[in-house]
């Protein structure tokens, strides 16, 4: 148990994941009233929207107004997410936009091709671009994020060799251009992973870049999103994407029984650290409340466990009055 | 990863935590129909329902026309809930059921009070004659649980004390009446546990009890169910009651949000089994199709998750048929 690290930071994905995906298009307001209540949690860093093509992402077609709309808290940060240089010039003309160096590559071909009708190659040697888009605009390399790390449900699992690969080939990049990478992703886009692989994953990319900080974007799409993020926190991990009230699943989407579940949920998991003694700098409390106000915007229920129970805080609160009196 | 037991053993729980605590009265020929399936995924173990005072009870009234009605499966085990020595009689008096001579004890003293009108002491007590009244049926002891081993909504954090002194006690027993206990469970009952005091407590009853089967009764209550039970594999538990469908939960108890998840859900734990090589005997297809059954049935979506993406293996199947071309 002591391998467990001593804090871990969690970045809000729910308004972007959860929002993006729904048919409907929900107030500004209401989106508005979910970022602001979860910058008030603690929360470092909230993917607040994404700068997309509004005719193919309806849902995401309001993003300048939404940033311009929040009253923003000093401390956290608020990011955007991109897909090619279109989207980031839009982020980049946006005020109040956190922008963050990211680069993105695949670690399945044929996801690849279907995610952004290009080959895993062909995004390593976009990245490059991406790199020198980052260095005009004077921003700093954030991080790298390989998808699909673990399966991808067009060519099944996803060996090692293919993560491991991608992580040497920027590995080399960036030792030639003198750069370094604060962070690198294992992203679990589709729900393969399960915590073997997490171990084996995490220990391998580690071996090729020691200084990077390993973050991991987890989704619960087969109830395994807990059982994964403990088995990463016993290895060390200490930076999770995630969603509050589990947003970002899909009830109508393409697999066979209609809904998944979306990314792993944050007050769940930050209920998870605190019991295991891990600081998150995250008032569970109010996170609970946050969480609450997405079940109501969304307008169903949502899969978090935490925000429906309750946390544990004023069973043990009783417990020591009654042991007091 | 070595400690991760070869095979593992699933007691299913939904016929009966699933229906019971349900306001709707749900017609036999469904619970039937459940049962059936159930058996024909390889569960080793059902428990199909309770002997409790129908008064108190309306949804197990007739438990006796279940019993009768199910078409048995040879090999599966089909067991029933009972509180005191009314409900046993009953039991015993009905064709069909397999019974378990089970001993039930509680962690916290006040937890006992509320559920059984008698101190945990008191609850010790009785067990003696739970001991005489098996041995005059001519069953076997099967297990013991200790219930609210983690933690209670009353007592706050339960200390391993207060579980080992219960086992302490009850191995006194056991060598005194030259008895052998095959199982011991810890029950969360009302979600309070975490992979720490998963780990610790089974090492704190493994010392005091070293011949007898650690088994767990894991809730998922506040989103830890995944973890907990990851954690329990990590020290060889092999042994785990669980609901179909995630079944057991409860749309309108009394916490502040007004619904609460069930237990740890059977199919999503013999995924996670399967994919870390673990086995189950268990068709996770055909264990697929019961839950969705169980969702028809009940009426409203359960909190399952790979009932809802479905499993891995269509992929698998498609990718390796592609990669044959």
């Amino acid at each position: 148990m002591s391998d467990l690290p001593k804090r871990v930071e969690f970045h809000e994905e729910g308004p972007r994941e959860g929002f993006q995906i729904e048919k409907k298009i929900y107030p500004l307001a209401d989106r508005v009233a979910l970022v602001e209540a979860l910058a008030e949690t603690g929360l470092p860093q909230i993917q607040v929207a994404s700068f997309v093509n509004p005719k193919k992402v309806p849902t995401m077609a309001d993003t300048e107004q939404l940033f311009a709309a929040i009253k923003k808290r000093p401390g956290v940060q608020y990011t955007a997410l991109w897909l090619n240089e279109q989207g980031f010039l839009r982020a980049k003309a946006t005020p109040g936009v956190d922008l963050k160096g990211k680069l993105s590559y695949y670690a399945s071909d044929r996801f690849a091709m279907l995610n952004n009708n290009c080959s895993a190659a062909e995004m390593r040697e976009r990245s490059l671009r991406w790199l020198d888009l980052y260095k005009e605009a004077g921003i700093k390399l954030d991080s790298a994020t390989i998808m699909v790390s673990f399966g991808c449900n067009i060519e099944g699992d996803v060996p090692i060799a293919a993560v491991t690969d991608t992580v040497r080939w920027l590995a080399g990049v960036l030792k030639e251009r003198q750069l370094t990478l604060p962070k690198l992703y294992l992203a679990d886009t589709v729900g393969w992973a399960n915590p073997n692989a997490i171990k084996r994953r995490v220990a391998a990319v580690r071996e090729i870049m020691p200084d990077a900080r390993i973050g991991l974007h987890l989704h619960d799409t087969r109830g395994l999103g807990g059982a994964n993020f403990y088995a990463a926190l016993e290895v060390g991990v200490d930076l999770f994407d995630s969603s509050v009230a589990g947003l970002g699943g899909c009830p109508f989407c393409g697999n066979d029984h209609g809904s998944a579940a979306g990314n792993v949920c944050t007050e769940d998991m930050v209920f998870l650290c605190q019991e295991l003694g891990i600081e998150t700098g995250i008032d569970l409390e109010k996170l609970i409340e946050a969480s609450r106000m997405a079940e109501r915007i969304i307008g169903r229920p949502l899969t978090g466990k935490v925000m429906h129970a309750g946390s544990l805080a004023k069973f043990r609160a009783a417990a020591r009055q009654a042991a007091a009196e």
